[in-house]
């Protein structure tokens, strides 16, 4: 390539050491570090993102791409290089539209805003959180205005997330759904309750966490380029596609958890450790959006840790396992138990039939505070409405109800629609995967999983963040965002477990 | 403080976040990276230190010193703001007399060392090794010569481990130790050999790691700021006060090392943990020196953990936890079995009475080496003549010889003395603590060992780098570093466990 276009490569290179190492301070702090660390470690995140912010906010580095997108405009738009540098100079000119005090201000106040989360939560109390949240709120609003004129104010808090998507598709996707959702749980509702007892007797956190490890070294995550690890949330964080962590945790109360939440975070990483390697140390070396990357986490949690043919090949070793648990339990069993259907106050336990409506609940209060049309004073009483309407049930207090998430509080408006994406394209995927891959049931049984992974790897993975979601879906399924392949799957999985 | 000392405060912070976000990469590296992050891990590391040493190297920041300086001119000497300005002021001028391609040429020569030094090692070919080792050596000869005139020229090299410390005085010190150290390990060859065989039958990793644990809870290791994992060498890692990190090893072979390894490492990291909170993120938040630093580990492992006052306290325990191989050993036998003295090849495993002859023959050859009495290629054979010489042993290949050590192939020529003066500085120390608690060994009967630490964290800790090492240990003992107490020391242990 040319000259300026190294030099801008060479920048770029540098931006995503600095971000790489602040991903690694970030991650040890949820993982290893000791309580006396925080104070300290505070100041070296700042640091960082204070030379980070420097380098990709700075004139030169405007130019640079500028002069680079000059260089690459004869290529290939599909190459590497044209594709890096229209996503570097589509972030950075989202960059310099936000002034440095709204970034200033916007970390005082979300830093502020955790803090009190936390105490409202744990007191059940949503007055003391709401003036924390009120602020949020008018800074996510200010933050929409640096990107006028936009189609709705939703859009741009969207885009961080999802580049490219518009509200008023996700609307249009989720209109679709939310009815024939709420009717299927419904008619589940209808029916007798599956027994799932075996599954809250106490488990052995290390037999468990053993059996998850086993599980998703038969996915293909790739053990020398990560590793597991205990942490309070699940998460998985990526130091480039050769090292790419993965963490969990162990609750009594809801033991097998730790198994499907393995399974999901190793969805996460086999993207991560998937991108091609040409891609490193870009910022194309990322999932395409966040729905993208949930679709590949919720693939490997639910399309194949809760299907039937998976279980047929791993129920015996677990029942080997936990033959205390599990000894006296057939397969049928306890594959209704594990797909038992059961509207729930809390998103993170909801099972797949439920989930997308928690999502939805959000989605319209996200929108109803940037529009306008809704207070913040008046999201507990909204929340509790939205949730009988949907799932027949209500919070008895704001702990179990709007204060259940931190997201809001970490300034995250616009993140929660990719949940449910998630879901809707890892099914879509799931499909187009079906018609290349006809006998991946019987090879599931048989315990082969690589097919798979690889088939997502040439369609998805390898390609980074190089394309915007949605031209990626249309390249790997043939069509945009489609809610149909999700609704088709819950109502045959759970028509058939209910017997709809 | 006044404007320009604010300034030049603020600019060091930085710079201290930097090295801490490299500190951590490196720690991650050794105890958590999976083998695949390696490429990626190195350009990180490699931009950081970039960034870093751009910093400490620039115009700007050299005035901002001049400028604090002449503002600081006015205070006590001994004040944090005056110390923090001449350590800088000392730091960048050694740093700006070594040019730019030196240090870029040391890094790609001492990177192929390593390569080459393992493969040598690997084979006890030291042949492989000379043609890299030459090389060093003479990026060394070079780097001394930035910094003439001096008076030897093994001085700027020692000066980078043990600030303000002449080659001259090292040598004086050693001349002292080594007839006498010599003599000590012929007198104890007439002696009947110690029994220790149980110390050489299997323990229980986890039983050990926990008791190791336990130990250094009891010395004071605040687990608040601190954690241990596991690494192929033990090393110390700190974060700031507030997060200090040990790790250790297990060696099926030497099973009981771990113990002593922990509590050599607890010594590194309590003296870390104890620098006063004033200096945080900048260089005085620091030891004094390396041999000040191996001081502290040498006297937690030995004047403590090989004491028999401290297994007055701790061997019912340790034989409760380990009664099949410790159940009929006496707490006198067992003591004996920790401190038999037995001439051997390789350093890391020599004991008390013979570990600073290791160091001395090393120490002797670097000056050769820098003064140009000795070549590389006479290496093995001057190695082999010193050992007969000072041990009465010579190893039969050069990988249990001259290939033994990493230091030389990271280019580390100028840190070995530092630890036997660590080991002269450790009982200097002690015998200056007596003064002030007569009962310590009483107190350790009974399990008491907070009063150690604290009157180290008085006269030695908090002080962090603020004082040259010969200044520091002439306020804290009332005379620069002496042979004299380590050598008394020797001789009143070894005489009474071999009856001399």
């Amino acid at each position: 390539m040319a000259q300026k276009f190294d030099q801008f490569k060479t920048t770029i290179n540098e931006i995503s050491d600095i971000y790489n190492a602040i991903a690694l301070l970030s991650w040890d702090q949820q993982v290893n570090m000791p309580h006396g660390g925080s104070e300290n470690r505070g100041y070296v995140l700042s640091t960082l993102e204070r030379i980070g912010h420097q380098k990709i906010t700075s004139p030169e580095f405007g130019q640079l791409i500028e002069d680079a997108a000059q260089e690459v405009s004869q290529l290939d738009p599909e190459s590497d290089e044209a594709c890096l540098v229209k996503v570097a100079r589509r972030d950075y000119c989202k960059r310099i539209k936000v002034p440095a005090r709204w970034v200033v201000e916007n970390a005082q106040v979300t830093t502020n805003a955790q803090t009190v989360w936390e105490e409202a939560k744990s007191k059940s109390d949503f007055g003391l959180f709401r003036p924390a949240l009120e602020k949020v709120v008018a800074l996510k609003r200010e933050y929409a205005s640096f990107f006028s004129p936009y189609e709705r104010i939703y859009d741009p808090l969207l885009d961080d997330f999802e580049p490219g998507m518009k509200t008023s598709e996700v609307q249009a996707i989720f209109n679709v759904v939310r009815p024939e959702q709420v009717a299927l749980i419904k008619a589940i509702a209808g029916r007798p309750e599956i027994d799932d007892t075996f599954l809250h007797v106490p488990y052995d956190e290390k037999a468990e966490w053993d059996f998850g490890e086993d599980v998703i070294t038969f996915f293909g995550y790739d053990w020398d380029r990560g590793r597991q690890d205990k942490s309070v949330h699940p998460f998985t964080q990526s130091f480039g596609t050769g090292d790419v962590r993965i963490t969990t945790r162990f609750d009594p109360e809801r033991a097998v958890s730790l198994l499907f939440s393995t399974m999901h975070e190793s969805g996460h990483a086999m993207y991560d450790q998937g991108f091609d390697k040409s891609l490193q140390r870009t910022p194309l070396s990322t999932g395409a959006s966040m729905a993208v990357h949930e679709s590949q986490s919720r693939m490997w949690e639910n399309l194949v840790g809760r299907s039937m043919p998976f279980w047929k090949f791993f129920y015996p070793r677990l029942q080997a396992r936990f033959p205390g648990q599990l000894g006296k339990v057939d397969l049928d069993t306890f594959y209704r138990g594990i797909n038992k259907v059961e509207p729930s106050l809390i998103r993170v336990e909801a099972d797949e039939a439920t989930y997308n409506l928690h999502i939805m609940l959000r989605l319209e209060m996200e929108i109803g505070l940037l529009e306008g049309a809704l207070e913040v004073k008046d999201l507990p009483e909204v929340w509790n409405v939205h949730m009988q309407d949907y799932l027949g049930i209500a919070p008895s207090n704001d702990s179990l109800g709007v204060l259940q998430d931190v997201h809001w509080s970490w300034g995250m408006i616009g993140y929660f629609p990719t949940y449910a994406l998630g879901n809707l394209v890892s099914v879509q995927l799931w499909e187009a995967m079906l018609k290349d891959i006809p006998d991946i049931y019987e090879q599931f049984e048989r315990g082969e999983f690589l097919s798979l992974l690889k088939w997502m790897g040439e369609k998805i993975h390898r390609h980074g963040a190089k394309f915007e979601p949605q031209e990626l879906i249309q390249k790997a399924t043939g069509s945009k965002i489609d809610p149909q392949p999700y609704l088709r799957y819950l109502k045959n999985k759970y028509g058939e477990i209910y017997h709809l």
